[in-house]
């Protein structure tokens, strides 16, 4: 159905996941049809944005009519991967990993952290949660084995870079990078920085000016 | 010198942060100057919404000059807090709660976690980097003591509604919420909901989009 994925600008692919958390909880409530209007009001963002947004996901709704929330939750399934089980590995587990490896990714069910690595003697061999942690030398042939080209890490900050490189090296596609520290990898990877800083200044910024 | 602050739009409010840590790391640099087309390449932000967004801050660079990024930092400073040292508690110490007690904020030196809660009694009174855990029951009281209205929230998602409204009978007005549970409060105090999922998602999103 989407012939021309590639199209899709940055600023749509940065609402999608919003997008689909939000059809996905109408599909529960048993709500077929959704307006642009009702999805506006319910993420706060603008209705022409939407309509244009919809627009590269191809003929899912008639004017007037709405959008068929079944069309739309199978055309962001397509977004995600082909693949329906999407295998993600941990590297670095210590409390972060440890934490995130017992999450609840409540979102998509057929996403699961099926790896975890590290270097500590004391850790490697052990169990957390459903899964043993490996040590990262075995990473290339561990990722390989289960399909896994997408990672979580959770070092240190002081070797995010380091590690980085050996997983651009196990051919991996895509770092979720949950330290401190900014990495640089070829731009055929992509790189989402979770920043606890920014995050909370965030916050602060919303709540000095809301107070006002 | 910021006149009218509850006037910022929520939008332009959203990128501060992001202008707050590149003009930071202009300064590390020894840059006093910069011009919006910098910020623009740097950020994937174009010029005429940073020249709009820079329009509120006051009047902090002359046409074809460029901003003076010392004054940049002082009023992103006075917009975070009118303090200079902002306190933070964190609410549910498993083992997001202990890593994030240990994560370097490297953003902004001043914003601490000085106060943790739990329930647990094996929990409560043991030290966890520099804070001792306090049983959530005395939130009201140490958060007066320590004048702290922001809270990071780390519970399990069971819990995190009921947790929720005792903080905002301590007062609380600023919940930066870790777990995977959506939150209702009143319109005073604002949620940053981080969802490990939709970040995983979104990461798996460009993935798919940039491999085309």
């Amino acid at each position: 159905m989407p012939q021309n994925q590639s199209k899709i600008p940055r600023a749509t692919l940065k609402r999608l996941p919003l997008y689909y958390r939000f059809v996905n909880s109408l599909k529960i409530k048993g709500i077929d049809r959704v307006s642009s209007k009702t999805i506006s009001e319910a993420l706060d963002i603008e209705s022409a944005t939407i309509r244009r947004d919809f627009s590269y996901f191809g003929e899912l709704g008639k004017k007037g009519y709405g959008y068929n929330v079944e069309s739309l939750l199978e055309f962001f399934k397509t977004e995600i991967s082909d693949s329906n089980n999407i295998h993600i590995a941990i590297v670095g587990v210590g409390n972060l990993g440890r934490a995130l490896l017992t999450y609840n990714f409540s979102i998509h069910d057929e996403m699961t952290i099926t790896a975890a690595f590290d270097i500590d003697k004391d850790i490697v061999g052990t169990k957390v949660g459903k899964v043993t942690v490996k040590h990262i030398d075995d990473i290339s042939s561990e990722l390989q084995k289960q399909n896994i080209n997408v990672v979580i890490l959770t070092t240190p900050g002081s070797v995010a870079q380091s590690v980085s490189d050996r997983l651009i090296k196990a051919d991996v596609k895509g770092i979720l990078n949950f330290t401190p520290a900014r990495i640089d990898v070829p731009n055929d990877v992509q790189v989402h920085h979770i920043d606890l800083g920014i995050e909370l200044q965030s916050l602060l910024f919303f709540m000095k000016n809301s107070s006002n």
